[in-house]
């Protein structure tokens, strides 16, 4: 049903500034609506950082975790330099503020260009804080004052922000990555609280730039993904000089005379408390959606936990409202993901399309100094989902060849292909952990896309040599109990 | 048809023990088969080099290439730690014979582990050169003297070594990729003739190691290879600092009293000649097949332009005689080609198999310091071989977003894909320039193989932030003739 024009404001209101909410408003636009996008940062409560437009990804998410994981392997590029011949003096050091003021120099370019491609592309841009007055009304506070806007049709795309866990001191003394990559000081020894994937990735682009991260493991590593691959990555981490503090939650962050933090923890199943100094905590326990703000009540927009739920085609359970992005209930958290979620979205909306969002076998990358990608399913999840009997893994250790010199360890270099067990043996999942692993993962998603069968990867020649021929050298199977060790290079 | 075992000495005789024929011998092995494997390295002409087992790739090919061009890529990794905030002193020099006793070592030890892999699969190996007496018996001239063995089946798979040209003092005083990976003393300004894939990748790494190569071209660059990707690599070698010398070809090649090579060379549009010295040059110009020494008249076997032409089951044109890897006529020369081909030989010969090698859509990654990798069909060849209003090609210059804060060139970072025009918009090639090409490209030869589509292609989420990911944002239509450089980053 194409919406009425004319009778609002706007055809479209799009609350929030971030990757779904600008990609649908620009899409909106494209098919000929008329399109408001309101974006507004709230400071972090202790630090006040805030920053521009184009929500986590840009300012607070994969851009400046990406620039700091890519300092920290430059650092470990330099060691290796010296092992190949270059005479570096590798006893390197990094400058902390040169670091953010570069990164924030790019996060700064980027919020410049946004702007002007919203501007390009007729996008009213309004820096304003939305909440609902009725369905179709938003009283938007800006700087100037409040200002009551109407539209037809509103997608919610407000993401959402880093928790703090309710114990005392965590808000006045602890930082979240929404603080970490524009810091103004060294971070120093760093207790990272948290082992999802943002923890993971602070702590390993932390070590490799020469402070001392701990991970407080509450329960279980990178929750929601392959937990073999999960506990690879942990002890790839560990050994590369990574404490895991497992089974420990925070109870109390204490500030010293000396501006030390002084952390008091709990074994969850011992019940043993014990204590240690930090320069800097940083939480990474989860990610609340910013509902709070939005008065959905007076909408009449249904909330589960934090997030909205959603339908096949993005729509809540009011009729003019949609929600995209990292807001809506149980969908990956991911840039892509809200991007074409959000285009399509607006494509149905104003261009008459049908096609719906596919938010299966979206693939990913864990940043951590050894990456691990991944698309489709785990290995637990193909076992739920077919049974033990009907599921093969395929699964190998590997050496890349550019670890030989500098002596790297191969240890957790492995992957596996998780696949349907007779017929066809449709591939249900590929998992990665090694060098680049988003670049060697995505054209996989999309071979996953196509159909891609066990038959056809291992007939797929390699490219050699490379690590992600490893994938077409899998030849082992679980279930045989052989040893996946590489034998042979190059024939 | 099986052979008939027990009337021979071996079941099957191997002629060379580099990636096609070691994977042929083992897999024949592991099937039940009696197998001796020759191998013998003559070597070169004038520096004497030579080499042990393991053929081209681990040798003088992929493996010592791979090794070099990573040792450039860190001494441009050391820069960048600059421009991320290291304290490194960018001012830095290779030290070539490190690098040579490095990469050495590691091929060293590769040789060492074929060893050991090969009497762990109970391959004889006998180093020795071997020459056809008639179809079914060999004569191996060893160190020890000669032997005269006997088999039912041949396999040939005696690979190629560089050209020189026919030029006064090509011989004397120039050297090949066969010289290169052990040369005992800095190459310095060196000459690089040809530009094929090895030509480019040598002038590639030794610029990137700070030596001044400039490359001579007699006519087009990266024959067989896409030729707006090829002309694309080329300029992103110049603006590297990497002379072409384009329609030139060398006349003559003179040692100076003071040890420099003084090259005389000819336009070949204009006649005109001119001369420049070096301190290397290095001959690229292409491979020649090592049938010389085999003596297939006796065994009737044919040959065509020093290469063995064979049949879709690699087989010559006599019964029992087969050949496999570089040494076959009109098939690409590659490792993993030459792996896959040999280990299916084996298995159609001992193990009842019927599978036949498909050389068709092979992925391959030329590795110049902007890597160019690519699987199935260059644009022109798709426009002969569908029509130029049958194919759609999508096309996208992008940005990696490492190379903001040191400020690397994009100027060619650039991919595109090749597709059916109408119906299902069927992949016919990708290619793509930029950061970790082999990587990127593996995943998408699997999904090439499994009848990728630019629907499928183009509602694959993406990976963020990579450079794989932008395959799955191309939009823009070469025929629309749209800008096709970037706008917006994450949204």
């Amino acid at each position: 049903m194409a919406p009425v024009q004319g009778t609002y404001d706007y055809d479209l209101i799009v609350i929030g500034g971030g990757s779904a909410g600008l990609a649908c408003a620009k899409e909106a636009v494209l098919n000929g609506a008329r399109v408001a996008c309101l974006d507004y940062v709230k400071p972090t409560p202790t630090l006040g950082t805030k920053w521009g437009v184009g929500g986590t990804c840009v300012n607070v998410g994969c851009i400046p975790k990406k620039l700091m994981h890519q300092a920290s392997l430059l650092g470990e590029a330099v060691h290796e330099a010296a092992a190949y011949g270059w005479n570096v003096d590798d006893k390197i050091k990094p400058d902390w503020n040169k670091l953010v003021q570069s990164v924030q120099n790019h996060i700064k370019s980027v919020n410049w260009v946004t702007r002007v491609d919203l501007r390009d592309k007729k996008v009213e841009y309004i820096n304003g804080l939305g909440s609902f007055v009725d369905s179709h009304t938003m009283l938007a506070k800006l700087k100037s004052g409040e200002r009551t806007i109407t539209a037809q049709t509103f997608v919610i795309a407000v993401g959402g922000r880093p928790r703090y866990p309710d114990i005392p001191g965590a808000v006045e003394h602890g930082i979240t990555s929404d603080d970490l990559f524009s810091l103004d000081r060294e971070p120093g020894k760093t207790l990272v609280v948290g082992a999802g994937y943002i923890g993971l990735e602070c702590a390993g682009f932390l070590k490799g730039l020469g402070y001392e991260p701990t991970v407080m493991v509450r329960s279980i590593v990178l929750r929601g993904f392959d937990q073999q691959m999960a506990e690879l990555v942990a002890s790839s981490m560990e050994e590369r000089g990574i404490p895991f503090l497992r089974k420990s939650v925070p109870l109390s962050v204490e500030k010293q005379d000396d501006g030390k933090l002084l952390v008091k923890y709990q074994n969850t199943e011992t019940g043993e408390e014990a204590e240690e100094l930090f320069d800097t905590v940083l939480w990474a326990i989860g990610r609340k959606g910013l509902v709070d703000d939005l008065n959905l009540p007076n909408a009449g927009v249904s909330v589960q936990k934090d997030k909205i739920p959603v339908d096949s085609q993005e729509a809540t359970n009011v009729a003019n409202i949609y929600a995209v992005g990292d807001i809506i209930y149980g969908k990956p958290e991911l840039t892509p993901v809200a991007v074409l979620a959000g285009r399509l979205l607006a494509r149905r909306l104003y261009g008459g399309a049908t096609q719906r969002m596919d938010y299966n076998d979206v693939a990913t990358t864990v940043f951590t100094p050894l990456e691990y990608a991944c698309v489709g399913l785990s290995e637990e999840d193909a076992v739920k989902q077919y049974g033990a009997d009907e599921v093969e893994v395929f699964h190998g250790y590997y050496k890349p060849t550019e670890f030989f010199i500098p002596q790297k360890s191969v240890r957790y270099c492995y992957l596996k292909a998780v696949a349907e067990r007779h017929g066809d043996q449709r591939v249900y999942g590929l998992h990665y952990l090694g060098p680049v692993a988003g670049e060697v993962i995505q054209g996989f998603a999309a071979a996953l896309k196509s159909g891609l069968t066990i038959n056809t990867l291992i007939n797929t020649v390699g490219i050699h040599p490379t690590t992600a021929e490893e994938f077409t050298r899998l030849s082992i199977t679980k279930r045989s109990g052989l040893d996946p060790t590489p034998a042979s290079c190059c024939s």
